[in-house]
């Protein structure tokens, strides 16, 4: 183990059950890594009963009173420190963070709502984007890497560009660059566990094992090419050189 | 107006603040749709506090106090009565329902998530999908039609294929292809509102003058064209014949 590589390295965490396969992934996450030098910390969202909703009790007073606008009220929250609790300490993980594992089931082809709620609420303007920062590679939370850690209900071969479901790669596109590269983190690829509650225990034990693997490599492990807001124009298209 | 296409329409409508664009959409669709014929209720999500976290209060009894599994408490709590009394009545209202309007900001290129904990919640297993139902077009809403009704902080432009926020049709796909046609619901266009934050007055106005355009015309606009069940193989592969 290299000093030099040692990472902080938050897990949010939503599902409801501790004997569940979301479960066994973040213990398996919360092992490899700690084995490896990495300093780990869970935010368990149900356990914590994190507040999913975004609305004025998020703010300890208005700047506007007489027109409640989210994004704002967050902006103005932030930099005079009257953000709720529970998202300031949220805040403070994500500073504190080099990488950053979002461990969840899929559900509805996106994040679960005390998730959503977790990024609604957390990833606020000011501090996320907006504010002193931009967004995308110049986003708030730029420097750091994050990655899905997901369950499936159906197998893999509904998600591929012709299956059922629709290809895995759209579907995660609103999660992947909408939320997590917005904020200027590069996002390496999702590790997907399909569908473990149809396969057998020997299934189960080979997602933990290569998830092990991917857990053990992750500063190597390629992000995905997202263009940096150098490659578009004046009217937010892509440039045709890069 | 003729009395055989007067609907039942059920909006959602996912905004805090009264004067909002939003809310403008909201009061324009049930006066237009009221005018037209139509019976409309609306389920304020912020006003009614609607509870967006899923988990074990939302049941009576649990079928599996030793391992919890949101879907499968769902599919046995509907058979047996024993659902919170909140995702009751809005299943109550989908049943009810011809059509279902869904009026939001998109936030995180997504559901706000009090909306996502709306379909996480009353999307039941056995309710909505499953049980004595399947899904996509043999789902247990068929026969209802859908929209988004939405506003985005960007300007459209960022939102074409080759925009820096990718493709509209990419990043609703999720919610309109896996949320609303999954429990077999027609899916027509969405409507959106570009930006209404940083548009003028002048074109705030021309936005509910065509969302009134659109209102009136709900019945003759073409669903989006979602291939059926029978369109794909037993690999859950789209036939090459379809």
């Amino acid at each position: 183990m290299k000093e030099s590589l040692a990472m902080n390295i938050l897990i949010v965490y939503a599902h409801q059950e501790a004997k569940s396969f979301n479960s066994a992934m973040k213990d398996t996450a919360c092992a490899v890594l700690a084995a490896a030098g990495h300093q780990v910390i869970v935010s368990d969202l149900y356990e914590m009963q994190f507040k999913a909703t975004a609305d004025r009790n998020d703010f300890a007073r208005l700047g506007n009173p007489d027109y409640f606008k989210y994004q704002i009220e967050q902006n103005i929250a932030y930099d005079h420190g009257m953000l709720a609790e529970d998202i300031r300490i949220e805040q403070e993980k994500l500073r504190w963070a080099d990488f950053v594992i979002f461990q969840f089931p899929l559900w509805w082809f996106s994040v679960p709502a005390i998730l959503k709620g977790w990024i609604d609420r957390v990833f606020c303007t000011g501090f996320a984007y907006g504010g002193t920062h931009k967004f995308y590679n110049q986003g708030g939370l730029v420097g750091r890497k994050a990655m899905l850690a997901l369950t499936t209900g159906g197998p893999d071969n509904m998600y591929s560009p012709t299956g059922m479901n629709g290809d895995i790669e759209k579907i995660l596109y609103p999660i992947q660059h909408g939320m997590l590269y917005f904020v200027g983190m590069q996002v390496i690829p999702p590790f997907i566990a399909w569908s473990p509650a149809r396969v057998s225990p020997e299934q189960r034990e080979h997602y933990l094992l290569q998830y092990t693997q991917r857990l053990q490599t992750l500063e190597t492990t390629q992000a995905l090419a997202y263009p940096p807001l150098e490659a578009y124009d004046d009217t937010f298209q892509l440039k045709e050189t890069h």
